[in-house]
């Protein structure tokens, strides 16, 4: 058991309206340095980690929230947490709204990212949410809405992976934890470590039965994700009550056998830490999930050849 | 509320290698009798529920173990079963190993499979096992061996559904459980119910630290996929200790929510019962997992193009 490397999860509490991003970014670069003082080479942050969860919030012109988006990472807002990961040594997840340049048509996009930052401060890549919740018009009678598919276009670039923090890394966002084909997809890449940001309230319009299920779901995803594929997971909240939404906490460093061995128990920003021994992995990989051994991909067909039910 | 289907689980405990076939069609059909007392119009049996877990045995000849081979669904020991059912209007899943009538070539083919019956006793359908665990070779230094893939062709059938018991039916076997793709192929199909038997050792010998987490991984799994899938899943086991060998029980009914609804307190003979509400299956398939809406099969590649891992 050679591997390991010391991990952290910064959840964080509400962020409002109107807090500004250097505010924001000093309760970032506080949790930093908790985590370096906790002995971590890596500290995850949450989705949309800069700001409100605008999506929230309906306007008639999607470029109605730009001023929440990102024009570059790092930016002039965020380039104190890159150096003081630098001084500390301390990498970082970070999730954030991408408003990209104008391509040749002249056409911007926005997409719910995560950046991936070593500990020198550099970037290792970018990720965007690929499946994206919600809907796109306004629905005015919800007690809150959730246009995330107005605001954020479906990544086209899938699941990445890298080799950093001595292993194979990837990441993911929110609702892209509840699909299976998530961890799959990286656990084809050989993936160790999955990051997953999230921010997930707790009341679900299109069926309230589910609001008192959203702990269990949370967990139940991500550790049947982390067995399924022999991976360390970290999911990471932007929990507490935001704007009047009260959205789930519940962060959590998930083994590669599916135990849960780290868990926040606030709903502020708080600093969970585990020592990932990446070579447990193996025991998993290489035994019962021996992929190239036991799967059947000859049957799998419809995973990839359709898109919706199609019933008999 | 209205489709809804009252569902048995009819866990067993060991099966002797000595124990005749009639003798365990008598349990079987004493099972099935209670789940008629109790109401039921489906009762799930576990896998290869007609004999011993024989591939523990190493024979140098695979056809050493055809005596625990049915050449015939119902044949003239299990018909009493099917006579039975039909009697009762009971139908039932039964888990047995499959010889099949020599092909074109003059070879015979071995399968782990799992029989459908309505309530009339008529065969709805059969389903192969998909995902072979185990070993093919004599490794005589484990405390007992786990040859399944000595004995049995892994299926080329994939998962099948059926329009039946009111609803959309599905099988699964064992090991195809621990599989995402398993619920996957079947809920593309618009699944609302998938039987799954099982035989699970607790001692796992490529790895036993994963021994005392037999049963977490046997609910976590099962629980994911019907959450996952918005569809109810029935696991049955072979539980007990069957010739010296200690397998998991804890059979379980697990709601589209995946929370589980009823599970067996014993390690031998015993009926658990639900009454599943079919359309609760809605409430997942119509909103979160709109996979018409929200599934990405476009950045799903990896799964079906390739079988074992591609490391960056």
């Amino acid at each position: 058991m050679t591997r390991e490397l010391r991990i952290g999860a910064a959840q964080l509490g509400p962020i409002g309206k109107d807090e500004p991003r250097a505010v924001v970014v000093e309760r970032l670069i506080a949790l930093l340095r908790q985590g370096a003082d906790a002995g971590c080479e890596l500290v995850a942050f949450p989705e949309l980690a800069l700001t409100t969860f605008f999506p929230r919030w309906y306007t008639q012109d999607v470029a109605g929230h730009d001023h929440y988006f990102e024009k570059a990472m790092p930016g002039p807002d965020t380039q104190p947490l890159f150096d003081e990961a630098a001084r500390l040594g301390v990498g970082f997840s970070l999730g954030y709204a991408e408003l990209t340049e104008p391509d040749a048509c002249g056409d911007q996009h926005r997409y719910n990212a995560t950046v991936l930052v070593e500990r020198d401060g550099s970037v290792v890549g970018k990720f965007r949410k690929v499946h994206i919740p919600g809907h796109e018009a306004d629905e005015p009678s919800r007690p809150f809405q959730h246009l995330e598919r107005r605001y954020f276009e479906e990544s086209p670039d899938g699941f990445p992976v890298w080799r950093c923090f001595g292993g194979i890394v990837g990441l993911a966002t929110c609702n892209d934890r509840r699909w299976p084909e998530t961890y799959r997809e990286m656990g084809l890449q050989g993936v160790e470590l999955i990051l997953i940001g999230y921010n997930t309230p707790i009341h679900y319009a299109p069926d309230p039965s589910q609001n008192e299920l959203q702990g269990f779901h949370n967990h139940l995803t991500m550790q049947a994700g982390a067995y399924q594929n022999g991976t360390w997971v970290v999911g990471v909240a932007k929990g507490g009550t935001e704007e009047g939404v009260e959205s789930l906490a519940e962060s959590c460093i998930i083994a590669p056998s599916g135990q849960i061995v780290a868990q926040a128990v606030t709903t502020g920003d708080e600093l969970i830490t585990a020592t990932a021994d990446l070579d447990w992995c193996k025991q998993y990989k290489e035994t019962l999930f021996d992929f190239a051994r036991y799967r059947r991909p000859d049957v799998y067909q419809r995973i990839t050849s359709q898109k919706g039910v199609i019933e008999p």
